[in-house]
């Protein structure tokens, strides 16, 4: 029987950037499952903050996942005014699941924000990135306004922390919870027992 | 020229004990700095906190925990009333540094705790566990009210906290900071290069 690994994300975190470039290698023939979340809405719901709220812990922060972007291969960077609200970003997110736009949408936010750099608070700047990427820039900044949008989105968010997730990533193997970019070992693992 | 990583630790952390049983092995021909540190005065000096505090966090945390314990093969379990204060478990450790009984005091209180899950929050218990290593738990007992001892140990918390920690286990090669048990395959490279 094909597993699969459900992989809950937010385009705010570093660490699920780094985990969103591995996964699909990770998951070799079994089946990701890309499942939208809100983590501002998941850590108002556990009570948990981004790491960087505490400094001595943000301080350490980008020397380590440098660390971990530099053996994936891939760059890092952080977007200015980082932690950035993803509310939007999140929403166009659920407003393409389903249709051949959602990978390449993904793709081009995470790599615009944590690969360049780039400003994806902006809304100009959201709108060239995507359309640059050959995307519906319009239609999407559109329905991230749509009400059923608004409410899958936060939907989906109170299904994540109602399974457990505090954080992002947070995979799933069946019943059983991983977080962070730091376990795809883990996440390998139950893939293949 | 022969490389060396500083240890710091504090028998609280499960983590740290986990950690504590690998980091000979991942130092290899390096040399282990054993630095006892008060992740409770860390805690104290950075806001930091345990990831329990947070339930969704703590719920997660054990078989997260078990899964690396059974990587390393290693027993795990949590004692009775954790967290634990360890406040007189870290002074023991300082006032036995640089004795020969500093090390198999450490493996014999982690083992106590993490390995066995004993309840060494009972001085009863401390004295049994010390007295059948063949350590000398009259003279560490008194030794924990020493107030030599006791600046010792806040000396130490604090100078980890000014070096950057934030929480157990932290190891350093040379500058660079390491935080975690899941970190070992990092400070083995960089013992290595």
């Amino acid at each position: 029987m094909a597993k699969s690994v459900e992989f809950f994300f937010d385009f705010g975190s570093p660490a699920a950037y780094l985990a969103a470039t591995q996964i699909e290698a990770v998951a070799g023939e079994a089946e990701v499952i890309w499942r939208p979340m809100l983590l501002g809405g998941v850590f108002k719901a556990t009570g948990n903050a981004s790491p960087v709220m505490i400094p001595a812990k943000g301080k350490w922060l980008m020397g380590d996942l440098s660390r971990w972007a530099k053996r994936y291969g891939v760059p890092l960077t952080l977007p200015p005014g980082f932690p950035i609200n993803t509310l939007y970003l999140m929403r166009g997110a659920c407003a393409l699941e389903g249709t051949d736009q959602f990978h390449p949408y993904v793709r081009t936010v995470y790599d615009a924000i944590f690969g360049q750099g780039r400003d994806m608070s902006d809304p100009a700047v959201i709108a060239e990135v995507l359309t640059d990427a050959g995307l519906d820039a319009k239609a999407i900044i559109a329905a991230t306004q749509d009400d059923a949008v608004k409410a899958k989105l936060k939907s989906k968010t109170e299904e994540a922390v109602a399974r457990g997730a505090f954080g992002a990533p947070t995979m799933f193997v069946g019943d059983e919870m991983f977080f962070g970019q730091d376990r795809l070992d883990f996440v390998r693992d139950a893939l293949q027992n």
